[in-house]
């Protein structure tokens, strides 16, 4: 019944590059922070994908953040380009068979019917807040984690609700120089280390809200 | 002949809480970032103190970052909680004897007579810039390492004139909410890990700059 999030951050704290938008989806030099990702077997793996490194402590890092949610919260701008009253017929950024497998709540200020995608992710649109949608995925998740995918505002929203019981930050050596700052206005939360893991590609720093 | 900061940095990438001032030096809740230090045998001993802690891997880490220094660069706001042009005789808030023993070089836009403290620290006000001071201070330092004192202006100055060599952040797992972010607007920096080390009140973080 934790919550958690899981996220990969820039030395200078940014989850996503400059000028983000459709051409680029992670900003400019946002990619970056996923390449120490792509390569590792159990995210493939969770892509549907064969192949990968298993020969990291990055592998059962991701293997252990990519399993076990009972569902996924994210804002809007995570799961579209696209701003205001929904038009056309974006399916999120994922293709037909997304990578979560459970039911994923997306917070938006416009209604839109859910939509059961392939391989057990269906999208469930909130237009009644972050508590509401966090009252739903708990219920949807049962005794597994809520995870919260992001963004940066949706991480902070949730943050400040005091909701989080846990997140880990996959720190990546790259200076991206703007775009979105994943804490800005924290409250103040005390908090504790739970472990770091340092690998050259990344830093995985894991740490529990301590109330 | 390197250059190098050090640094301690809260996770939501604050080096001072908020109000910073006479009354808050490192402002609300920045001396949280120091508590980790305070207490060790390396930075005791640079203070002219006996005792502290030696059985942590951070009494080490500290005694290299406090060693091996030539020449200190510091910003006006680290030096002194006044602004403008010199009134009074501030010292710096380091006592009769400050822990840097070697030529600080203060950065100020108020031209002031050097300074001479006990113990070999003596303080220059430069006024013509963040290039004149590092060149002086590379000058005095001679085989030695020029350290970036801070705050994160300073900081951030070198690393946008492409100067700093190394860096250490250490990350103390706390959120301050506000106050002085180490990491604006930088540059696009290519940097590598150069080691972490990880404990549970502080994780050191070391970096180099690719050039």
């Amino acid at each position: 019944m934790t919550v958690t999030f899981d996220i990969s951050v820039s030395l200078d704290g940014y989850i996503a590059g400059p000028d983000q938008g459709a051409e680029h989806p992670l900003g400019r030099g946002g990619e970056q922070l996923h390449e120490w990702v792509v390569r590792l077997a159990s995210w493939r793996e969770s892509h549907g994908l064969e192949g990968g490194e298993t020969d990291t402590p990055s592998d059962a890092i991701m293997r252990e953040a990519a399993t076990g949610a009972g569902a996924v919260i994210m804002g809007r701008n995570m799961f579209s380009p696209t701003r205001g009253p929904w038009e056309g017929d974006w399916r999120g950024w994922w293709g037909d068979e997304p990578p979560f497998h459970v039911p994923v709540y997306v917070l938006t200020h416009h209604a839109r019917e859910p939509l059961e995608m392939a391989g057990g992710t269906t999208f469930h649109f909130v237009t009644d807040g972050p508590e509401a949608a966090l009252e739903a995925a708990r219920s949807a998740a049962g005794e597994q984690r809520v995870s919260i995918g992001g963004g940066a505002q949706t991480v902070q929203q949730y943050l400040r609700l005091g909701a989080v019981d846990e997140f880990q930050l996959h720190v990546v050596p790259v200076f991206l120089g703007g775009g979105e700052r994943l804490f800005v206005d924290m409250p103040e939360l005390a908090i504790e280390r739970v472990r770091v893991v340092d690998t050259p590609q990344v830093t995985h720093m894991k740490y529990r809200v301590v109330r």
